[in-house]
């Protein structure tokens, strides 16, 4: 736990201050927040916002209303947030928060393992299908999984979460004592029951454009890796990708028709080599596993009736004419093999139904023709 | 024009030997055709097969069938396949070919800036779409567009090509004199009146599976660039496409729906680093074309109304809550701008149906809200 004096000028910080202020929190990292709520309460343009602001009673308040606030230092204190502090501004967004709002029984120093599940609110049901179908997988390893708490791809993550029985995780534009969007009141509710709900604008803030945008720099900070499942070529889950590139954390893509204008931005992601294609769960979890963990075979495809027969087998049967019979000389010929070999096999793989007689000789039956 | 006898060896090669031999055509290229023809017309398996053997009725049988052998050495020789002598044979079949046997008015040596397109035989209607697409759109940028003239994805970059004015070959595992599938034939005739139909296979050859491997590495070679369309996890596009990696050529994949077991092999290849990830004839005109060539926008969607606004308007844009409304004193704070000049901004965003009047305050109107 921070020290009463320091926690209290965090507090204060965050009342006062936009979310992701880059300026400010850069002076926080250099100076330590009691430094800066000192100059800041006295002089320049955000003097106003600390009168009559009186943080004890707003972590009083906070704490009457479930909220805990979690601040570097903190045991709670997800330690992948630090990273913020060594990574350039976006949209004059950036830097490490001075703590963050919680609602809920998860811990946050439990996300050191999370995948976050991000895309379009207006994603297709193809979309919100997988990123359900992701999200359960990943929560169901072991790992909590991280969204936005919006419509479309946001919400099916957290939900594919829920039916995975693992660990999800909130993270808003607005206050994490307010619900939005107000759709989604039972959801956010829910996560603030069995997981959290967490935010770095402070209690009773409303969600603008820049407090999103300070936000996707949190998901992304705080997952080991980020899965854009759709994203058209304007979409915020692409801000995000973008800050966990830059960050150095797994950026994943779920590919989708050509045809779709909700997977073009994750199209874009993918061709431009800023992220992995992935295309399920254990894919991400391949992705975002420690080395030797989670590997999975190389699909094989249906096992096919090639895979059970011996090499001589196949080179007679990979001489065999697909349309028009050939007789047991010709195709010896063609498979580099004697006469008597060829025919006695040519009989074997008649018995698999593999090659059948045509005309005088032998020719592919249709199992073997694809 | 290759030395009579030469040309007379390899014609006698082309039909006594197996298409893509890699031992033998390694000899070949080691020792010359001459010496190799010399030596296995006299001792070893293959001599049996030039007995009776007479290659000048073969070419001449040929040249009245519409059909003629392009050797290492004519000036129609495409220069492209000798890379093929440099790489490593893959399930025996590799090297290059003695000769090439050639139906229709397409010159092989114009295929330098090729582009195949190729994919499973069982393409959904919406990989046959993309296929089409595609190839319309490199054919007509003047490149041909080579596939292997089987059902599905070939099917569709050859008619795509064709509709693109373009022109297009077919690259058969049986002799460039027949017709396979069958139901193909009126396509492959119309390949032969306006393109091309090429086979390593001599005159009369049947298709068998070796013939398709061997010539998977022609497609590969001859083309500047492969792209997979739809592929199943274990589809013979993928040999083809590991041909092309081998050979340095440019590897390019189309995505689908994650759900579509047809497209598991492309998003194997793009997954693994193998091939690029490509949406459409510009993406594949772009990764094929020479430095400075074919360069697109990114796409940037559709141009929304923030495009045209100024920076502080954005600012402004940027602090107005989504859902509950707030005073420009609010706002401004937010912004960190003077709230004279957020009060004027906000009646100019107001204009622009940007935000609206909510309570006491603004907040977003719908067509900003997203």
């Amino acid at each position: 736990m921070t020290g009463d004096a320091e926690r209290l000028a965090r507090v204060a910080l965050s009342v006062a201050a936009e979310p992701g202020d880059d300026r400010l929190l850069a002076l926080v990292d250099r100076l330590g927040p009691e430094l800066v709520h000192d100059q800041l309460r006295t002089e320049g343009a955000l003097a106003p916002r600390f009168h009559g602001l009186e943080p004890a009673r707003v972590l009083a308040d906070a704490e009457r209303a479930g909220l805990r606030f979690v601040a570097p230092g903190d045991e709670e204190w997800p330690r992948s947030l630090d990273d913020l502090g060594a990574v350039a501004p976006l949209q004059r967004r950036g830097g490490v928060p001075v703590g963050l709002w919680v609602r809920g029984p998860l811990r946050l120093d439990v996300l050191a393992g999370s995948v976050a599940v991000v895309g379009s609110r207006s994603a297709t049901t193809y979309g919100a299908d997988v990123a359900a179908g992701i999200a359960s997988d990943v929560a169901r390893a072991g790992r909590p999984v991280l969204s936005g708490g919006a419509f479309g791809i946001d919400q099916a993550a957290h939900r594919g979460a829920l039916s995975g029985d693992g660990g999800t995780v909130a993270v808003l534009a607005c206050g994490a004592d307010r619900v939005y969007p107000e759709a989604h009141r039972r959801l956010i509710e829910h996560l603030a029951a069995e997981g959290a709900v967490v935010s770095e604008t402070a209690p009773g803030g409303a969600p603008m454009r820049i407090r999103f945008l300070a936000r996707n720099r949190l998901i992304a900070a705080l997952a080991t890796g980020t899965v854009v499942v759709e994203a058209a070529v304007r979409s915020g889950a692409l801000n995000t990708a973008n800050w966990a590139g830059r960050l150095n954390r797994h950026v994943m893509g779920v590919p989708g028709p050509v045809t779709s204008a909700s997977s073009q931005g994750v199209h874009q992601l993918v061709r431009t080599g800023s992220a992995t294609l992935v295309t399920s769960g254990p894919d991400v979890l391949e992705v975002v596993a420690s080395a030797g963990e989670h590997l999975q075979a190389e699909p094989r495809g249906a096992e096919r009736r090639r895979d059970r027969l011996s090499h001589v087998q196949l080179q007679v049967l990979d001489a065999v004419p697909v349309a028009a019979g050939a007789g047991a000389e010709s195709i010896a010929r063609a498979a580099g093999l004697a006469v008597s070999s060829v025919r006695a096999t040519l009989g074997e793989l008649g018995g698999l139904e593999l090659v059948e007689p045509h005309g005088a000789g032998w020719r592919l039956a249709a199992p073997a023709r694809e």
